[in-house]
């Protein structure tokens, strides 16, 4: 049995104080629901994605549920980090596959900004392994500062490599309305930023935000349109150690390696079938990296990859032409299922001025952690 | 197809300062390994049950697959706060029926006791609805007390009935090494113990504890010994809203009875021929209420129930023989997982001096946060 994406929904990400989390799960639950032309009836079960600890309202699910007016329906909350929400969309997949449920809505929402940079960047290490390497002080930066510090030094990407990624990112997140910063940017202007964990500066780092995305995933025969219908036809995933001191090197991630080859094989795809994808750019190192791991290109030329504008729309791949998390904002449970979105968005033909022409194929990869989670999954319109 | 369970392990519940969450669920993980007498490369995925706020180490499942040796394999984490073990199930459930994966590990692990029982309790209270209810004080206790007030006054159930939940799960949980209170308790003590919210008194509530339980989950082709092979058969779940001053009644939980009712359709099998049940007893009221939602008898003759003891071995149902959440304790994340471990362990004729006799149909029902979350599961020894 094949399951389809009927419906897409995202709502605006940034600084969302006019908002709790219940509300910005509506605003793009609504969205979805308009889209997928279903009323709510339709909807056996939600898989929400979260990362709780970041709100005062704990139990995401429960809340979102009841926000959406969607009880008695069962619904739970799946975390694996920043690739909370590919978690749910693969949860949802299973859910459907097994004959379980037939119609299953993915959630995923966050609110982040009601806490402090600090706190947040303080509860973000100990997303990374306690005893032995956040206690000394590691943060999210300071890892992807050390991938970015071993890929520069094995392979000569360079600095102004890294910041041509947030140009690309920073120009199509200016044509993404519900993007955080829509705004383009000069390497000039990403050179000049203020440095965070060297080599990486203001503009290698993805931003904070607030925002909710949805997904109503259905059976085959359930499908009610299928002139825009998108098959979500392979969900990879898997896991590397937390301690990054036990991964057999830093220049890339083993987890979605793993996860791509499961994809992949699953849909019956290679590489060089994929049109459009939607990459984790939490840092400008991780796109980098994420070309090489998913095979766009060679392992070591992803520096490359981004300096010869192969990742641009025109290019071999359009990767995060909705802004990627750099432009477009990462509320960490909502961005996998933003992901899924864009790439829907896309092989329907929808994006507007982003388009990437003739897209058949997309595919999204989304990390949790620092890459002791990833989720590769693969879109298809036939 | 049918999924089996073809292996359980259990660690020891109670206050775990010798060990670390990922310590606790490795303990556990052995036993559940030797129990199904496989080898970790059968394992294809995990899932992971563990309400993360309470930890230190976040990115439960990250640390938890590293600890466990099954890196790069998937693994994610569920959550539904106390029902996060049932989710985490009915997730490996569908992950095998849908023929993503064929054998899955269940992991339901929590550290509680590194925080102050006042921490917990601020805690819990988010998990109730923040907006309207919590930030006006309710906790946990007192919610449930609400519940067994209303009880008390529509149906006469008495203060001594609630006190002798308590005496029947303490006798159980003396014989149930694996517990963390192993004392028998008199009707004369439970009396006069201290209020903690009328008319709930210390007695009435079980205990925050650190501790972890496994599951191995197969496909019935991948089941290995016919013999022993426990067949989960029915996976029911339901929401209910977070508000309590929106629901119906309060005198049951909704979540609870559609849930049930789910399950029985899907395992065909009536409440009449449950032999064997775990249920949430995280107040006393709380089993009350589960014999009338479960449908082990009429609503309102919960009292009458345990009071006739017909929830004793011997009577009707034999229910929270292993001690239940009162006398084992009540490790958020673990204790879903733990109430399977017992249904299996007794279908398979393994409980020893706790041991109900003849049961071949066992039922759990795990209730997250303040019933918005109810997972009522069914399993069968043939």
């Amino acid at each position: 049995m094949r399951i389809g994406v009927i419906g897409v929904g995202h709502g605006r990400f940034g600084r969302r104080s006019d908002a709790t989390v219940q509300e910005l799960a509506f605003e793009a639950y609504r969205l979805a629901l308009e889209d997928a032309a279903i009323e709510p009836d339709a909807i056996d079960a939600s898989v929400v994605a979260a990362v709780p600890e970041y709100h005062k309202q704990r139990s995401v699910a429960g809340v979102v549920q009841e926000y959406l007016n969607l009880n008695p329906r069962p619904t739970w909350l799946t975390e694996v980090a920043c690739a909370s929400g590919s978690a749910a969309i693969r949860t949802a997949w299973m859910a459907i596959a097994s004959g379980l449920h037939e119609v299953v809505l993915v959630v995923g929402c966050q609110k982040m900004t009601e806490l402090e940079t600090a706190e947040i960047l303080a509860l973000m290490g100990r997303v990374g392994e306690v005893q032995w390497e956040s206690v000394f002080g590691t943060t999210f930066p300071s890892y992807y500062a050390m991938f970015a510090n071993r890929h520069m030094h094995l392979y000569g990407t360079t600095r102004d490599n890294l910041l041509e990624v947030a140009v690309k990112n920073h120009h199509y997140g200016a044509l993404n309305p519900k993007a955080m910063f829509r705004k383009e940017i000069t390497l000039d202007k990403a050179r000049a930023s203020d440095s965070v964990a060297s080599p990486l500066c203001v503009y290698d780092c993805c931003a904070n935000a607030d925002g909710a995305a949805c997904l109503v995933l259905a059976a085959e025969h359930r499908v009610n349109n299928r002139d825009r219908v998108v098959w979500l036809d392979g969900v990879g995933a898997a896991s590397s150690s937390m301690s990054v001191l036990r991964r057999p090197d830093l220049v890339g991630l083993p987890s979605a390696e793993e996860a791509a080859a499961q994809a992949y094989r699953q849909a019956r795809v290679t590489a060089a079938e994929v049109r459009v994808a939607e990459v984790h750019d939490c840092f400008t190192i991780a796109e980098i990296m994420a070309y090489e791991d998913l095979g766009f290109c060679a392992k070591g030329q992803g520096g490359a990859y981004i300096n010869e504008r192969r990742s641009y729309i025109g290019g071999e791949v359009a990767v995060n032409v909705d802004g990627g998390l750099k432009a477009k904002g990462h509320p960490i449970g909502a961005t996998g299922v933003s992901m899924a979105t864009e790439i829907v968005t896309q092989l329907r033909g929808d994006a507007g001025e982003r388009q990437a022409p003739g897209a058949d194929i997309g595919l999204t990869h989304n990390v949790g952690g620092i890459g002791q989670y990833s989720f590769v999954h693969l879109f298809r319109r036939d």
